[in-house]
């Protein structure tokens, strides 16, 4: 199976504790999607009431992460999935370990975009940041899409993104490296920049981990630590 | 419980299994270590051979990581653990995530050990780094012990040392920053300094959460995203 529903069991009850448990983490999901919508919108806009939304929901968050795993344990002590099951359970620990860290990213970009609003930075600053924050929020919204979907196909696409993120962390940091050159007075407000991008760089790292945690959940294989052509032969050997 | 051995089981093999994992993630701490204290050295001694020594072994970090996660989802599937066996795997599978990333923070250290070797970084940027991956290393090495004495208290000791490090990055990125402004030749170079602080700041982090993960399993309290004085008080109330 590359996409798919969920098996049933005979036990409703027990199908419903494993809806209700996926349901949680897309909702999670949805959540930190939105914290980074709002980080980045408060860096580009300049809108500084969305830096203490992004802040102050970060707690939310955390409960999630928490209220998860707490889930998954019962779960597993009361249920003893097996199988699928089993792997989907512990699929969602790691997802939401994820997710979490995503989150802590977000609020690290809220607060860079006050720290920026303050220093009154150079709107140059945000261009590339501005394109590689679209680029990883798409990214972030295909791995929950795929999470979502069952869909390994679809998550080892995603996973094929993340290069570009490097890449374009790369370029950006080399950018901004010439304004610190030009003129020091900027290397407070550019290093600021350099640590926007390199939270945003983490972001595309974390929604590639949560593109892995699906495919071993679907194809029921470890693909951490192999390339994407590797992955990609893992996933047709089927 | 607040220090303890480990709960035997009716099933002598049961019991060896949880050992053979538990051995394992010890091994994987002892490697991790290891190439941190190898890419510190790289980094103080100028030693490029320990940075090929570094690079060599992150694959083995990685394979200790799938190897352990495999066994713990076997154990789960035919051993169905209940209670603090339970929290045991669960806090196994969350620390070797720990482990593997400053797995990944030891090599970039090595590289920027390279790095900052090519461009003949001055001696006076890798003072508080020093200074600071000693700090670090001894955070880890006191998370791993008290992994191994099923020691919660110590793990709350070693916890409350976080802030210390992050108060080492703040002091280095400021003088590296003075370093950039003096000169901006010294930009690049007295970055790669940052990176490497930067690395060392997440180790701190990862070791933070190991503790955190210990906590949980010898106390049964998820103490994630509360300050070090909420878990003093967790433990205590005990």
């Amino acid at each position: 199976m590359t996409t798919g529903t969920l098996p049933h069991h005979i036990s409703r009850q027990f199908d419903h504790e494993l809806e209700d448990v996926r349901s949680k983490v897309m909702a999670m999901g949805g959540l930190v999607e939105q914290q980074l919508f709002n980080a980045l919108s408060a860096l580009t806009e300049n809108d500084m009431e969305l830096v203490d939304v992004v802040i102050g929901r970060e707690v939310e968050v955390n409960s999630y992460e928490v209220m998860i795993d707490l889930e998954c344990t019962r779960i597993l002590a009361r249920r003893q999935p097996a199988a699928s099951d089993l792997r989907l359970v512990m699929a969602i620990t790691k997802t939401i370990t994820d997710l979490e860290r995503i989150g802590d990213e977000a609020e690290k970009v809220a607060k860079m975009a006050l720290d920026l609003a303050e220093k009154q930075a150079p709107r140059p600053y945000y261009v590339g940041i501005n394109t590689m924050g679209i680029h990883v929020m798409n990214m972030l919204h295909g791995a929950l899409d795929a999470f979502t979907r069952v869909d390994s196909k679809a998550a080892l696409e995603v996973a094929g993104r993340e290069p570009e993120s490097d890449e374009q962390y790369v370029a950006i940091l080399r950018q901004l490296i010439t304004y610190m050159i030009e003129d020091p007075r900027n290397i407070t407000a550019a290093l600021d920049a350099v640590w926007t991008a390199r939270a945003l760089e983490r972001v595309g790292d974390h929604a590639r981990n949560i593109c892995e945690y699906v495919i071993y959940f679907v194809e029921g294989k470890d693909v951490r630590h192999i390339s994407l052509e590797q992955i990609e032969k893992e996933i047709k050997t089927e």
